[in-house]
Protein backbone atom coordinates (compact mmCIF):
# COMPACT_ATOMS: atom_id res chain seq x y z
CA UNK A 1 0.00 0.00 0.00
CA UNK A 2 0.98 3.72 -0.67
CA UNK A 3 0.25 7.03 0.49
CA UNK A 4 0.57 9.89 -1.93
CA UNK A 5 0.39 12.46 0.95
CA UNK A 6 0.43 12.73 4.66
CA UNK A 7 -2.62 11.71 6.52
CA UNK A 8 -3.17 13.52 9.83
CA UNK A 9 -5.30 12.41 12.31
CA UNK A 10 -7.57 14.71 14.57
CA UNK A 11 -8.71 12.66 17.43
CA UNK A 12 -7.47 11.46 20.47
CA UNK A 13 -9.07 8.61 20.59
CA UNK A 14 -7.40 5.45 21.12
CA UNK A 15 -10.28 3.68 19.30
CA UNK A 16 -9.83 5.59 16.13
CA UNK A 17 -6.12 5.58 16.55
CA UNK A 18 -5.77 1.29 16.66
CA UNK A 19 -8.60 1.37 13.35
CA UNK A 20 -6.30 3.33 11.10
CA UNK A 21 -3.37 1.97 12.38
CA UNK A 22 -5.22 -1.52 11.58
CA UNK A 23 -6.13 -0.22 8.15
CA UNK A 24 -1.73 -0.33 7.70
CA UNK A 25 -1.75 3.74 6.87
CA UNK A 26 0.87 5.62 8.48
CA UNK A 27 -0.40 8.91 10.10
CA UNK A 28 0.29 11.81 12.70
CA UNK A 29 -2.34 12.98 15.49
CA UNK A 30 -3.00 16.73 15.96
CA UNK A 31 -5.79 17.72 17.86
CA UNK A 32 -7.86 20.97 18.19
CA UNK A 33 -10.22 21.81 20.49
CA UNK A 34 -13.63 22.36 19.22
CA UNK A 35 -16.96 23.15 20.30
CA UNK A 36 -19.38 20.27 19.58
CA UNK A 37 -22.59 22.41 18.71
CA UNK A 38 -25.23 21.93 16.24
CA UNK A 39 -27.97 23.77 14.64
CA UNK A 40 -31.05 22.11 15.93
CA UNK A 41 -32.99 21.64 12.93
CA UNK A 42 -30.42 18.82 11.22
CA UNK A 43 -31.59 15.45 10.65
CA UNK A 44 -29.35 12.43 12.92
CA UNK A 45 -26.74 11.99 9.78
CA UNK A 46 -26.68 15.37 9.13
CA UNK A 47 -25.57 15.87 12.96
CA UNK A 48 -23.22 13.52 12.42
CA UNK A 49 -20.97 14.64 9.43
CA UNK A 50 -21.60 18.47 10.42
CA UNK A 51 -19.86 17.45 13.87
CA UNK A 52 -17.32 15.70 11.73
CA UNK A 53 -16.92 18.52 9.17
CA UNK A 54 -17.02 21.49 12.05
CA UNK A 55 -14.08 19.69 13.68
CA UNK A 56 -11.96 20.03 10.57
CA UNK A 57 -12.59 23.44 10.12
CA UNK A 58 -10.24 24.28 12.48
CA UNK A 59 -7.46 23.20 10.38
CA UNK A 60 -8.22 25.02 7.18
CA UNK A 61 -6.14 28.73 8.08
CA UNK A 62 -3.09 26.04 8.21
CA UNK A 63 -2.96 23.31 5.06
CA UNK A 64 -0.24 22.07 3.46
CA UNK A 65 0.39 18.85 1.68
CA UNK A 66 -1.81 17.03 4.13
CA UNK A 67 -4.87 15.18 4.42
CA UNK A 68 -6.72 15.97 7.58
CA UNK A 69 -8.91 12.94 9.18
CA UNK A 70 -11.72 14.04 11.56
CA UNK A 71 -14.78 12.22 12.85
CA UNK A 72 -17.62 12.06 15.32
CA UNK A 73 -19.81 9.51 16.49
CA UNK A 74 -23.62 9.86 17.82
CA UNK A 75 -25.77 7.18 19.25
CA UNK A 76 -29.18 7.79 18.34
CA UNK A 77 -32.09 5.84 20.17
CA UNK A 78 -35.59 6.79 17.99
CA UNK A 79 -35.34 11.11 17.73
CA UNK A 80 -32.75 11.25 21.25
CA UNK A 81 -29.32 11.53 20.33
CA UNK A 82 -26.97 10.45 23.34
CA UNK A 83 -24.01 12.28 24.28
CA UNK A 84 -21.05 10.83 26.92
CA UNK A 85 -22.97 10.49 30.30
CA UNK A 86 -22.00 13.57 32.68
CA UNK A 87 -22.33 11.19 35.86
CA UNK A 88 -22.56 7.40 36.76
CA UNK A 89 -26.23 7.84 37.43
CA UNK A 90 -26.59 9.39 33.67
CA UNK A 91 -24.34 6.57 32.04
CA UNK A 92 -26.59 4.00 33.67
CA UNK A 93 -29.79 5.79 32.79
CA UNK A 94 -28.46 5.54 29.30
CA UNK A 95 -28.08 1.72 29.48
CA UNK A 96 -31.49 1.34 30.81
CA UNK A 97 -32.52 3.09 27.67
CA UNK A 98 -30.70 0.49 25.15
CA UNK A 99 -31.78 -2.16 27.41
CA UNK A 100 -33.98 -4.98 25.32
CA UNK A 101 -34.25 -2.78 21.88
CA UNK A 102 -31.82 -1.02 18.80
CA UNK A 103 -30.34 1.94 18.49
CA UNK A 104 -28.53 3.50 15.32
CA UNK A 105 -24.74 4.32 15.91
CA UNK A 106 -23.80 7.21 13.07
CA UNK A 107 -20.32 7.96 12.35
CA UNK A 108 -19.65 11.09 10.69
CA UNK A 109 -16.15 11.74 9.01
CA UNK A 110 -14.74 14.48 6.78
CA UNK A 111 -11.65 14.40 4.70
CA UNK A 112 -10.48 17.79 4.51
CA UNK A 113 -7.14 18.52 2.11
CA UNK A 114 -6.10 22.39 0.22
CA UNK A 115 -8.21 20.56 -2.81
CA UNK A 116 -11.87 20.41 -0.46
CA UNK A 117 -14.05 18.46 1.76
CA UNK A 118 -15.56 15.22 1.94
CA UNK A 119 -18.26 14.18 3.81
CA UNK A 120 -19.82 11.08 4.19
CA UNK A 121 -21.37 8.48 7.03
CA UNK A 122 -22.24 5.36 7.76
CA UNK A 123 -24.87 3.66 10.05
CA UNK A 124 -25.23 0.53 11.91
CA UNK A 125 -27.83 -0.84 13.87
CA UNK A 126 -27.10 -2.37 17.24
CA UNK A 127 -29.59 -4.85 18.87
CA UNK A 128 -29.33 -5.06 23.21
CA UNK A 129 -30.60 -8.08 25.16
CA UNK A 130 -32.38 -7.02 28.14
CA UNK A 131 -29.68 -5.69 30.92
CA UNK A 132 -30.13 -6.71 33.99
CA UNK A 133 -29.22 -3.89 36.49
CA UNK A 134 -26.54 -6.28 38.26
CA UNK A 135 -25.58 -5.88 35.23
CA UNK A 136 -25.36 -2.24 34.24
CA UNK A 137 -23.74 -1.93 37.74
CA UNK A 138 -21.21 -4.60 37.11
CA UNK A 139 -20.15 -2.20 33.88
CA UNK A 140 -20.67 1.61 34.86
CA UNK A 141 -18.50 0.60 38.25
CA UNK A 142 -15.67 -1.50 36.23
CA UNK A 143 -15.06 -0.10 32.98
CA UNK A 144 -15.83 3.17 30.96
CA UNK A 145 -18.71 4.36 29.72
CA UNK A 146 -17.79 8.39 30.19
CA UNK A 147 -15.86 8.91 27.28
CA UNK A 148 -18.53 7.23 24.71
CA UNK A 149 -21.12 8.59 23.44
CA UNK A 150 -24.24 6.05 25.02
CA UNK A 151 -22.64 5.03 27.91
CA UNK A 152 -21.22 1.61 26.18
CA UNK A 153 -18.12 0.53 24.36
CA UNK A 154 -19.00 -1.90 21.59
CA UNK A 155 -15.47 -3.81 22.38
CA UNK A 156 -15.89 -4.05 26.00
CA UNK A 157 -17.53 -6.47 28.60
CA UNK A 158 -20.90 -4.90 27.80
CA UNK A 159 -20.38 -5.52 24.37
CA UNK A 160 -19.96 -8.54 24.61
CA UNK A 161 -22.51 -9.67 27.21
CA UNK A 162 -25.01 -7.12 25.67
CA UNK A 163 -25.16 -7.16 21.86
CA UNK A 164 -27.41 -9.82 20.16
CA UNK A 165 -26.38 -8.76 16.51
CA UNK A 166 -25.99 -5.99 14.54
CA UNK A 167 -26.47 -4.89 11.06
CA UNK A 168 -23.80 -2.69 9.52
CA UNK A 169 -20.20 -1.97 10.17
CA UNK A 170 -18.83 -2.82 13.76
CA UNK A 171 -15.70 -0.97 13.31
CA UNK A 172 -18.20 2.46 12.58
CA UNK A 173 -19.69 1.40 15.99
CA UNK A 174 -16.06 1.27 17.47
CA UNK A 175 -15.89 5.19 16.13
CA UNK A 176 -14.53 4.95 12.34
CA UNK A 177 -16.15 3.39 9.53
CA UNK A 178 -12.69 1.89 8.25
CA UNK A 179 -14.21 0.64 5.19
CA UNK A 180 -16.07 3.57 3.45
CA UNK A 181 -12.76 5.55 4.80
CA UNK A 182 -10.70 3.19 2.78
CA UNK A 183 -13.01 3.62 -0.14
CA UNK A 184 -12.56 6.60 -0.16
CA UNK A 185 -9.22 7.46 0.45
CA UNK A 186 -8.68 5.10 -2.68
CA UNK A 187 -11.28 7.37 -4.54
CA UNK A 188 -9.18 10.32 -4.10
CA UNK A 189 -6.39 8.82 -5.05
CA UNK A 190 -4.64 9.33 -1.99
CA UNK A 191 -4.19 5.22 -0.97
CA UNK A 192 -3.21 2.70 -3.50
CA UNK A 193 -2.73 -1.06 -2.53
CA UNK B 1 -19.17 -11.25 38.17
CA UNK B 2 -18.89 -15.05 39.99
CA UNK B 3 -17.48 -18.04 38.48
CA UNK B 4 -18.90 -21.30 40.69
CA UNK B 5 -16.65 -23.35 39.22
CA UNK B 6 -13.51 -23.30 37.13
CA UNK B 7 -13.37 -23.05 32.80
CA UNK B 8 -11.23 -24.76 30.87
CA UNK B 9 -10.81 -23.41 27.35
CA UNK B 10 -9.85 -25.74 24.91
CA UNK B 11 -8.61 -23.60 22.23
CA UNK B 12 -5.14 -22.29 21.08
CA UNK B 13 -6.96 -19.97 19.07
CA UNK B 14 -5.07 -16.17 20.31
CA UNK B 15 -8.66 -14.91 19.67
CA UNK B 16 -10.71 -17.15 21.08
CA UNK B 17 -8.37 -16.18 24.78
CA UNK B 18 -8.68 -12.93 24.04
CA UNK B 19 -12.24 -13.45 24.13
CA UNK B 20 -12.70 -15.24 26.74
CA UNK B 21 -10.47 -12.33 28.51
CA UNK B 22 -13.18 -9.76 27.10
CA UNK B 23 -15.34 -11.35 29.28
CA UNK B 24 -14.15 -10.97 32.66
CA UNK B 25 -13.81 -14.64 32.81
CA UNK B 26 -10.61 -16.56 34.86
CA UNK B 27 -10.17 -19.46 32.69
CA UNK B 28 -7.13 -22.16 32.30
CA UNK B 29 -6.32 -23.59 28.27
CA UNK B 30 -5.73 -27.10 27.84
CA UNK B 31 -5.93 -28.34 24.29
CA UNK B 32 -6.33 -31.89 22.64
CA UNK B 33 -5.54 -32.58 19.38
CA UNK B 34 -8.72 -33.99 18.14
CA UNK B 35 -9.61 -35.40 13.75
CA UNK B 36 -11.81 -32.74 12.57
CA UNK B 37 -13.96 -35.06 10.46
CA UNK B 38 -18.04 -34.94 10.01
CA UNK B 39 -20.49 -37.35 8.44
CA UNK B 40 -21.29 -35.95 4.97
CA UNK B 41 -24.77 -35.83 5.71
CA UNK B 42 -24.64 -32.72 8.15
CA UNK B 43 -25.90 -29.49 7.34
CA UNK B 44 -23.81 -26.42 8.09
CA UNK B 45 -24.46 -25.66 11.66
CA UNK B 46 -24.89 -29.23 12.42
CA UNK B 47 -21.06 -29.61 11.45
CA UNK B 48 -20.37 -26.65 13.75
CA UNK B 49 -21.59 -28.57 16.50
CA UNK B 50 -20.52 -32.20 16.04
CA UNK B 51 -16.96 -30.99 15.35
CA UNK B 52 -17.36 -28.09 18.85
CA UNK B 53 -19.05 -31.58 20.60
CA UNK B 54 -16.38 -33.80 19.13
CA UNK B 55 -13.64 -31.92 20.08
CA UNK B 56 -15.17 -31.87 24.26
CA UNK B 57 -15.47 -35.89 23.73
CA UNK B 58 -11.84 -35.78 24.03
CA UNK B 59 -11.97 -34.98 27.83
CA UNK B 60 -14.82 -36.90 28.39
CA UNK B 61 -12.76 -39.64 30.79
CA UNK B 62 -10.79 -37.17 33.34
CA UNK B 63 -13.62 -34.88 33.96
CA UNK B 64 -13.77 -33.37 38.06
CA UNK B 65 -15.66 -29.90 38.48
CA UNK B 66 -14.28 -27.87 35.67
CA UNK B 67 -16.21 -26.91 32.67
CA UNK B 68 -14.58 -27.63 29.26
CA UNK B 69 -14.81 -24.57 26.49
CA UNK B 70 -14.73 -25.88 22.80
CA UNK B 71 -15.83 -24.30 19.40
CA UNK B 72 -15.56 -24.78 15.76
CA UNK B 73 -15.85 -21.92 12.99
CA UNK B 74 -17.02 -23.05 9.55
CA UNK B 75 -17.46 -20.65 6.70
CA UNK B 76 -19.99 -21.41 4.48
CA UNK B 77 -20.35 -20.00 1.02
CA UNK B 78 -23.75 -21.48 -0.21
CA UNK B 79 -23.59 -25.07 0.30
CA UNK B 80 -19.41 -24.92 0.43
CA UNK B 81 -17.82 -25.25 3.60
CA UNK B 82 -14.00 -23.44 3.70
CA UNK B 83 -11.88 -24.94 5.45
CA UNK B 84 -8.41 -23.12 6.65
CA UNK B 85 -6.11 -22.48 3.02
CA UNK B 86 -2.78 -25.21 2.84
CA UNK B 87 -1.52 -22.82 0.68
CA UNK B 88 -1.39 -19.16 -0.91
CA UNK B 89 -2.69 -20.23 -4.04
CA UNK B 90 -5.62 -21.41 -2.21
CA UNK B 91 -6.06 -18.53 0.09
CA UNK B 92 -6.80 -16.23 -2.91
CA UNK B 93 -9.10 -18.11 -4.34
CA UNK B 94 -10.97 -18.78 -1.27
CA UNK B 95 -11.04 -14.88 -0.95
CA UNK B 96 -12.13 -14.49 -4.78
CA UNK B 97 -14.54 -16.85 -4.06
CA UNK B 98 -16.27 -14.23 -1.47
CA UNK B 99 -15.47 -10.91 -3.07
CA UNK B 100 -18.34 -9.11 -3.81
CA UNK B 101 -21.08 -11.64 -2.23
CA UNK B 102 -22.02 -12.22 1.09
CA UNK B 103 -21.24 -15.91 3.36
CA UNK B 104 -22.32 -17.22 6.51
CA UNK B 105 -19.87 -17.57 9.64
CA UNK B 106 -21.29 -20.44 12.13
CA UNK B 107 -19.41 -20.71 15.72
CA UNK B 108 -20.39 -24.40 17.26
CA UNK B 109 -19.63 -24.10 21.06
CA UNK B 110 -19.89 -26.86 23.28
CA UNK B 111 -19.84 -26.65 27.39
CA UNK B 112 -18.76 -30.09 29.03
CA UNK B 113 -19.09 -30.55 32.57
CA UNK B 114 -19.70 -33.73 34.66
CA UNK B 115 -23.43 -33.04 34.64
CA UNK B 116 -23.44 -33.14 30.96
CA UNK B 117 -23.40 -30.89 27.37
CA UNK B 118 -24.58 -28.07 26.09
CA UNK B 119 -24.06 -27.32 22.48
CA UNK B 120 -25.34 -24.39 20.51
CA UNK B 121 -23.94 -22.09 17.50
CA UNK B 122 -24.29 -18.93 16.20
CA UNK B 123 -24.36 -17.36 12.68
CA UNK B 124 -23.22 -14.67 10.96
CA UNK B 125 -23.71 -13.24 7.54
CA UNK B 126 -20.81 -11.02 6.54
CA UNK B 127 -20.95 -8.64 3.22
CA UNK B 128 -17.72 -8.66 1.30
CA UNK B 129 -17.00 -5.77 -1.45
CA UNK B 130 -15.61 -6.75 -4.80
CA UNK B 131 -12.09 -7.14 -4.04
CA UNK B 132 -9.46 -6.70 -6.28
CA UNK B 133 -6.03 -8.81 -7.11
CA UNK B 134 -4.06 -6.73 -5.48
CA UNK B 135 -6.01 -6.48 -2.73
CA UNK B 136 -5.89 -9.88 -2.72
CA UNK B 137 -2.03 -10.40 -2.91
CA UNK B 138 -1.40 -7.77 -0.39
CA UNK B 139 -3.57 -9.33 1.91
CA UNK B 140 -2.39 -12.65 1.39
CA UNK B 141 1.61 -11.66 1.23
CA UNK B 142 1.19 -9.65 4.68
CA UNK B 143 -1.15 -11.14 6.56
CA UNK B 144 -2.07 -14.76 7.81
CA UNK B 145 -4.78 -16.53 6.20
CA UNK B 146 -3.84 -20.07 6.81
CA UNK B 147 -4.61 -20.03 10.34
CA UNK B 148 -8.38 -19.12 9.31
CA UNK B 149 -11.35 -20.61 7.56
CA UNK B 150 -12.28 -18.72 4.36
CA UNK B 151 -8.74 -17.00 4.40
CA UNK B 152 -9.52 -14.13 6.26
CA UNK B 153 -9.59 -12.45 10.04
CA UNK B 154 -12.12 -10.03 9.87
CA UNK B 155 -10.07 -8.26 12.66
CA UNK B 156 -7.19 -7.93 10.09
CA UNK B 157 -6.55 -5.55 7.40
CA UNK B 158 -9.18 -7.57 4.93
CA UNK B 159 -11.90 -7.14 7.28
CA UNK B 160 -11.14 -3.32 7.66
CA UNK B 161 -11.18 -2.53 3.86
CA UNK B 162 -13.47 -5.51 2.67
CA UNK B 163 -16.29 -5.74 4.12
CA UNK B 164 -19.20 -3.53 3.93
CA UNK B 165 -21.96 -4.35 6.85
CA UNK B 166 -22.64 -7.83 8.62
CA UNK B 167 -25.70 -9.13 9.75
CA UNK B 168 -25.40 -10.89 13.58
CA UNK B 169 -22.35 -10.76 16.06
CA UNK B 170 -19.39 -9.87 15.43
CA UNK B 171 -17.22 -11.56 17.82
CA UNK B 172 -18.78 -14.96 16.28
CA UNK B 173 -17.25 -14.20 13.49
CA UNK B 174 -14.01 -14.00 14.82
CA UNK B 175 -14.29 -17.09 16.69
CA UNK B 176 -16.76 -17.15 19.70
CA UNK B 177 -19.66 -16.03 20.40
CA UNK B 178 -19.58 -14.90 23.10
CA UNK B 179 -23.38 -13.24 24.03
CA UNK B 180 -24.51 -16.55 23.86
CA UNK B 181 -21.88 -18.03 25.54
CA UNK B 182 -22.17 -16.22 28.37
CA UNK B 183 -25.91 -16.45 28.41
CA UNK B 184 -25.61 -20.05 28.49
CA UNK B 185 -23.15 -19.75 31.23
CA UNK B 186 -25.40 -17.64 33.49
CA UNK B 187 -28.54 -19.82 32.60
CA UNK B 188 -26.16 -23.24 33.91
CA UNK B 189 -25.43 -21.18 37.16
CA UNK B 190 -21.78 -20.98 36.62
CA UNK B 191 -21.49 -16.90 35.86
CA UNK B 192 -23.26 -14.77 38.33
CA UNK B 193 -22.89 -10.94 38.12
Amino acid sequence: MNLSRPLLLASNSPRRKELLTGLGLEYTVRVKEVHEEFPAHLKRAEVAEFLASHKADAYLDALQDEVIITADTIVCLGDRVLNKPQSHHEAAEMLRALSGTSHDVITGVCLLSREGKTVFHDITKVYFKALSQSEIDFYTNHYKPFDKAGAYGIQEWIGMVGIERIEGSYFNVVGLPVQKLYTHLVALGIVTV
